[in-house]
């Protein structure tokens, strides 16, 4: 059973306080002073470079604090996303795996195991308070977790916290890793989880809701517009059924990138040589992970690509890009459609969610189309902000690669649930507003088109540019000119046989 | 004494995930049941859409937690900037003073002022639980502050929470506001604070800090490098003194882009053209404002723009994008410097913040430079997702606002904190490397410049090539050739005369 | 008289061919053959990596030539901006002016100052056959100018072409500077043109159109829309005023960031030290292309800052990036005012520039908008492509300038042309369709508003309600549900009492 | 055999220079006056909105010069690109014949379709002057097409230019279409040939390159580098399979991106429904371009999606930006590892290509790194363009299509252009320079991990850290701390066994 981390201390909150608000005594309170009077409340533990004071009831250590002294960046808000934690959780728990098969003491690659798996539960998240803005490889977020998992399998053991026996973060947790191969695994399972796990049933429930309003609708027709002006007819369902297959191409996008997002850097060590690892060892991890996952990751072909680029999260990034671009459409379309209620386009009546306005009702505001189009804008800066990172590698390693990740697990997170919050509570309640669509759609003068095989291009022509001069209606103008009678225009002009080729 | 919000019951941790978890039945949780056995832990709130149930413990009413139910994405890390809720308290207070000039109830007034200034001061943060992913206005922010205003000013005046009486936050805490005049106004606030208090600051730090270590290495002459290659001496104090000058700039750059940040769109409620304000309202809430932050606040000279655009914060997410450029270039410089310690440039020593590598004894990560042109990287793409948001304006209205102000405020922060912590943990810290300096500078072939006026182009031209392809040095080459004595080259290629205009 | 450039040859036309195809046969072509039996349409002319064959009416020499055969990238449509070229003629005129106080020969001084001011005239223009993809620091496209004028000079004192004598190209036309110093020179020279010769003038003439439509439709009062949905009214004078503020900061904005860019490189030589200049040359260069081009053109107070970094082009890009957002806003609410004829918005009338369709007659396509929009997102591209070249500069030179400046004028110019197409094409003879505004308007459900003081917002919005509803108008829903009479409906219910405060 | 369009008299020179230079008499011009005197200069044709002069040795007509007159933006160098009109001349052909097979007069279909191959041959590259700031639908340009394509018909059959008889640019060269449809079609068909005819080849040419020296390199052991400081060694050949991996993947994510850019929009006609179309037209079309080009065209499966959105070249642009990343970084990286050639890190040595400077002889500049760099970040840019223009469609259209496949094509011929120049010029010259890379590996203290499993870590470290203290050596300092002797020293210490897992 993990330390509670419920219990939060006064003290604790103005130790949490002071990593991100740059109180100048901050690091005083962490170095160790003379009088050490308040043993029960620290732990002194050592990095290379020193003793710190770590605080009792957290399983990190010295490095981790060191970070948090060195790094106030930018606030909680700004920490290490919890899926790469998580995605590091799976990664120990399979590295402990293969090392047991390749001769790690059984007893402490078990524990090792117990603690990797809390930790990719999502038992002990309060225990990885580093931001994203650290070293650009990660490594303090690597060091946090062999911290967490070292000094929880000590627990699990029955050993001191901080004395690195019976495991020790780098020689046992760490075992045949580097940051640099282990921190680019944890982003490829965080990304493909965040995509497996919200993104792609986001995009799929969108879709399957916009294909049932598709069919709902087939039968409507209504007015086309292009350049955003008065076009000829097409169905309420064919303009939904170009939003259905925006969302399943989505979906398809992400997808095609997922090959080399599959694929893993563990085995590749410091520089992608694979130094300190056996052979066999990058393989049966990949197998290992995939296993844990369900999803089909492989050790990645070349590890000095695999450190050194990101270009898969870039290609990645590209694909949600994509996706956004389709969302922004779509929402941008739907909040037009819905717009009135007296003075707008007026074709979708869009459920109303909430009050609009204190002083004006019956104002319906089309916000889930606003919380998606925010979105749709954050996801194309997301997706420079991966590009620049992404470019920016030297020689054996990117460093960029926190900030790479954030931004990945961002845009698939925030495109994921605003494809649910829209889906819910905007499109299944979608309803077509008939009277509007037909009167719109009769009133239009593109429906002269019809007469063209008819009259003539010329006659038709004189007709509508007659009725919109005048503001008649095409039929009325039609007989006033003398080219046709009533029953010829209703039997030529039928908007219902101007939906597709003949 | 605000109602305590340390306490955090089980249930409410659940309600919590529910928010942003995406839980299918965290809508039934809320409404009503028609059994209701946990009264001590509820109360009940009504908007114009009917009645919710409210954490007991929390200020805000049923518009905030509709807006939780409606909008799940993204999780607790992407609520509202706690510096836009900051900034709201500022106006909502600087609103209640000029209201009650106008003859609100000055017993209200006063109430409303003490809520107020409690948000201002941060100790009401808890009950701000909405996301950015909302409507693209902000209302429900705006709202969510109107509920905790209007019922910690009920509080305060002895009155029942949830009652809206005797304080109600549309008629009272929102008198003379719309959602589209404050949200803006909230948006300028906080961010020409959080330049002043986070950005500018930082930087001036760094500039200081930059400026020393040119005046430090003024004397230090070193070889230059264009195109990354060999070329021409300059000090290392000339070399930092463009990176000063680059610091120096960017607080001129972003002090430029103030002017039009400094204009507060309040007063113009729901279009821009102030209906239901009173003659003089703005101009004295922008007055107010000003004095409560010592900002120089004005009001708007036209408040149809301040409404539909957001050019302003676009503009002054373009200086952001300015500073990050020259920060992406100083910390690249800086690494590049110090890269080594045996096989890189060399020239500088960085200091060492933690350990670099479990295995490389010696190695120094440039840690510090890593997370600034992280944070740079992330400026960039701040400022595309600003710029997209603030061209879809339409209308009256442009609704990406919450998404624009989350990014320029992140901007801000991130370039503040980075620079503060890139000064204290590398800038002051960072040494010449005199010696190799030397080695590379006297070992340089760009030396023989300083021969052209002696010996003429082609013999100075003999002599570099000849020893760049000989391997030897420039002295024994040019003697060797016969050009010139040991004594003449001594005495023509002095370094140090050539930093400059003759 | 110049060389005439009219005349093309077949052979030329082949080589001009061969430049931009790829063709595999192209560097022999340039290689001098051991039968040189073309002479008249070739003339030798070397480098210091050897001879090479130079078109015979063409001014520039061989690093011209060879920079065309190793930088076979994009073909002519990416050719160095003539504005470049224009501006490198402005700078090697001031230079060869302070040369000649400083002691070079005038009458050669005088020479490059007439061949110079031809540059400077474009009457060379096809001189200057170099793409922007070359070396980053734009060194062969000073090579041309240096060689182009050399020759020309040459032509004018009676000499050879291609002998170096009596003008050479580096000694004499590049003399005291360095492609280091004068390439940002030219930017800054042709960047500050452009935006003062297109640019703002573009711009004031949008602006006075709008102002103009403001003042004409300042009477004309309409429903207001947020959030793309009926809200209170405001007059169509005061919509367009917002947009007349948007251009009015556009040009504050573009004139705020010029400062920087008035600040010249010239005399920071190689690396920024000034090397090989006199004292004062910087100085009085700045002073002469001041006085060249009538603008405030100083020199750089910190020339180490000038070459390194191009902020100031970046900061620039920034504001033509924040006047793009401005425009795309104004343009696409025009387009959506403007759109129908039936079935849309339909508040404006657009002028007709053009037929919309074969097939739909009255179809009229807010093309200028889109061009504007197009021209919008354009500039928006280029800020990111400027802002990674500037954050990408390392160590004493950013070589990213061709690309940067390529894009930095792109941008002025497009938006320029856009703006005065858009104005002459669509804002002037922008009209308002009145009869559609006043219907919109006043069936509009948001003037409701106006009743709240009397009637109380409850009843008000009892009839709201109801009249959405039953789809009745409100003073009928008003009277029948007995609130009041149509004589205390007409005298409440005033819209042009809305469009301020009281 | 065409009309000549070598032939320019002084007269089209002016007008070329009118359309562009914003001149305000350009439009009377254009305009019939009453004396016609210059008839053998111009001819007369119409549109629905009047008659208007056309060049009488230009085939377009008068749609095309009116655009000229009303889109005077940018200049020539922003036209309309080549690869859309051939791609238009591929559709129009296809599309002729596919009539034909519907019955369209043979002889008509016939000299359409042998205008439309000399229009995609580029026989009449004159003939189509629009710029791409048009309308958004790209109908102008289509319209210039059907034009030019009518009137070399016309001559073919021996009628007379402008008369539309016998055959008519809508009737019959536009049969079936619509700018639409026909439009995005020209896209899609040049994107592809543009991926295939230059993109995948110059890429396909760098990994060749790339690999080839990946293998001359693969024995030359080398100092890795991590956050650009000193780390455990690699080879050069392996360093150099990072690059040939990530052109690799270059290769597959553009091709990738392919299966949704070769559907076409052809049929779709007005608004996607096919309206004007026969059945089967759409799949004919789609055949027909498929065995025109040799790509795997086929037709779109939703035409509505295919209109009114761009997403596939949104993708497209997306696998561009990926490609762009990856030359940033292997660009980046040859020119820091051949930085030098004293004072850099000199591990490469690059071809030297051109004189780098006039004073600093031996220099070589990486210029063939920075060309690529530069284009690098120019595709970034693009590819911020395309997104912004494909989030922005409304309805049944995207209105930004001109501007996304400018860029599109940009992006792909800059990237695929600058892969054969860095490769021609730079990669197959590249030596390695074996005796540095030699005296940095063995002077670097990472060499010192080999000892771990022999000495223990602590001892190593103190090695290690004695050394780098001390400016020694570790085999020296290792034996006077009495560790080891020379002999173990030699025998455990093999940089070429630390290349791989054991």
């Amino acid at each position: 059973m993990p330390l509670s981390y419920h219990r939060l201390t006064v003290h604790q909150n103005i130790l949490a306080h002071m990593y991100f608000a740059n109180v100048p005594s901050a690091k005083e309170v962490h170095f160790l002073p003379g009088n050490n009077t308040q043993s029960s409340e620290y732990r002194i533990e050592a990095d290379t470079f020193g003793e710190l004071r770590v605080p009792a009831d957290k399983y990190y250590g010295a490095q981790t604090v060191r970070s948090t002294m060195n790094f106030k960046i930018g606030g909680p808000s700004e920490r290490m996303p919890i899926q790469v934690i998580k995605a590091f959780g799976i990664l120990k728990r399979a590295a402990a795996e293969v090392n047991k098969d390749y001769g790690l003491d059984p007893r402490l690659a078990d524990a090792i195991i117990q603690a990797a798996d809390e930790v990719a539960a999502g038992k002990l998240d309060d225990h990885f308070p580093l931001v994203v803005w650290q070293t650009g490889s990660g490594t303090q977020s690597n060091m946090n977790v062999n911290e967490v998992i070292s000094n929880r399998a000590i627990e699990i053991l029955g050993g001191k916290l901080g004395s690195k026996d019976p495991v020790h973060p780098n020689d046992h947790v760490n075992k045949s890793q580097s940051s640099n191969d282990t921190f680019p695994t944890a982003m490829h399972i965080a990304a493909a989880k965040e995509v497996h796990e919200v993104l792609l049933p986001g995009l799929q429930h969108l879709h399957d809701a916009l294909q049932a309003k598709a069919v709902e609708f087939k039968d409507i027709i209504k007015i086309g517009r292009t350049h955003t002006q008065d076009a000829v007819p097409l169905s309420l369902g064919q303009e939904f059924s170009g939003y259905v297959q925006q969302v399943k191409y989505s979906m398809e996008r992400v997808r095609s990138a997922m090959p080399r997002v599959y694929e893993l850097a563990a085995g590749g060590t410091a520089v992608g040589t694979g130094l300190n690892t056996r052979i066999g060892f990058a393989e049966k991890v990949a197998a290992t992970v995939a296993s844990l996952t369900g999803l089909p990751f492989v050790t990645a072909p070349n590890k000095f690509e695999a450190l050194a680029a990101h270009d898969a999260l870039v290609e990645l990034s590209g694909a949600l890009n994509t996706v956004a671009v389709s969302m922004m459409k779509i929402a941008n379309d739907i909040r037009f459609l819905g717009s009135g209620p007296r003075s707008g386009l007026g074709e979708l009546c869009l459920p109303e969610n909430e009050p609009g306005s204190s002083i004006m009702p019956g104002k319906v505001n089309p916000t889930q189309c606003e919380a998606m189009t925010m979105v749709a804008a954050q996801v194309m800066g997301n997706n420079v902000a991966v590009t620049i990172g992404g470019s920016n590698g030297h020689f054996e390693l990117n460093v960029f690669k926190p900030m790479m990740i954030k931004n990945v697990l961002n845009s698939a997170r925030l495109l994921g649930d605003a494809s649910v919050s829209f889906t819910d509570n905007c499109v299944v309640g979608i309803e077509a507003n008939i009277d509007r669509i037909n009167k719109l759609m009769n009133e239009s003068l593109m429906l002269v088109t019809a007469l063209n095989p008819h009259i003539g291009y010329d006659k038709a022509a004189k007709i509508a540019k007659t009725a919109h001069k005048e503001g008649g209606n095409l039929k009325e103008t039609a007989i006033k000119l003398g080219y046709l009678t009533a029953e010829e225009f209703d039997a030529w002009v039928k908007p219902h046989e101007m939906l597709g080729p003949k």
